[in-house]
């Protein structure tokens, strides 16, 4: 099984970004729903975890294109919410405007000390007829008072760092070496360059 | 994480035989659940498929331990018996031996070209924060009509293979070298050496 092009599914263009910065180093063709003539190829999230949803995207698109996948699922998870909007934060709200909208009024009346979130990623990799594996990655922040910072994607404006900034005034760079995202890829890479070495 | 220490997490002193056999190339100190003080701490099997049964019992034990921990699920699926024993191949009877007169029974009056069956093996691998990993090996085969061989365990001796011997009749080498387990393993085998090396 060669892993000298591997697949990215996911649509979301900040998404793709993302990943194609952090893994840019290795010797990979990374390919797109589009380059593979799935872009219409919906998959129903119907897990109720994280990982459950990045399995059920890695499995399909990789059955449908037998190449090596990667598929995330990731969201926000408010604690003063019982992790909600959690598995369902991209259909929170119609657009990422009005997840956004809709959670900060969620948590109108929430107190600072008490408005504590995480951000998490789980990325599934399926090779086909190899192996399948998932790792995770989380951030630590909370929800602020009103959106700041123009970078980023999603809630990103509204998730509050430790350091008092949100996650869309960071640079590209500096997000990808904290986020979740950029955290579970960081685990997986390893991974992948053991599968390049290999084919 | 360092991967110098691996647990197996089987109490079943035929699959841990198989282990260590297939992966004693590798710088690694193999645990089992004894040696971690874990042997009466039972995990319950409560998934449907082999995935979910290895995942629970390699995530149960990982937690538990701290350590990198495999774990598999395995059994032998009859097509006439639409996929059953399956999951429940351990189950099916309260010793191996009824185990396999139980299956013998249930298929007597099959005809030999509809007992085909397979053997089937989920090997799951967790590593605390790191990662988690599974991969899957098959051997096709059938039914036979009598117990014959001595050598393995479980359903060996009544799972004939193409050549027309029984898993059971296989010397522990041969055995490695095709079976479910096997074939899980050296899949997974890759990765394991990844690990070691990045510890």
């Amino acid at each position: 099984m060669s892993l000298t092009r591997l697949l990215v599914a996911t649509g979301n263009a900040g998404k793709l970004r993302e990943y194609r910065e952090m893994m840019s180093d290795l010797p990979v063709e990374w390919l797109t729903l589009k380059d593979v003539g799935l872009y219409g190829m919906d998959v129903e999230e119907t897990g109720d975890t994280f990982v459950a949803n990045a399995l059920l995207k890695a499995q399909a698109y990789s059955q449908a294109s037998g190449l090596p996948t990667l598929a995330d699922d990731s969201g926000i998870a408010v604690d003063a919410l019982n992790g909600a909007p959690g598995v369902y934060s991209a259909r929170y709200a119609p657009t990422e405007a009005e997840c956004r909208t809709k959670l900060l009024g969620a948590v109108a009346e929430v107190p600072t000390a008490l408005r504590t979130a995480r951000f998490v990623c789980l990325i599934a990799l399926v090779v086909p007829d190899v192996v399948t594996m998932y790792t995770e990655g989380r951030v630590e922040g909370a929800i602020s008072y009103e959106e700041r910072g123009t970078n980023g994607f999603g809630y990103d404006p509204i998730f509050l760092l430790p350091d008092g900034r949100t996650m869309a005034e960071l640079s590209s760079e500096e997000k990808n070496s904290i986020s979740h995202r950029g955290r579970a890829l960081k685990k997986l890479q390893p991974f992948v360059e053991c599968l390049v070495r290999n084919a």
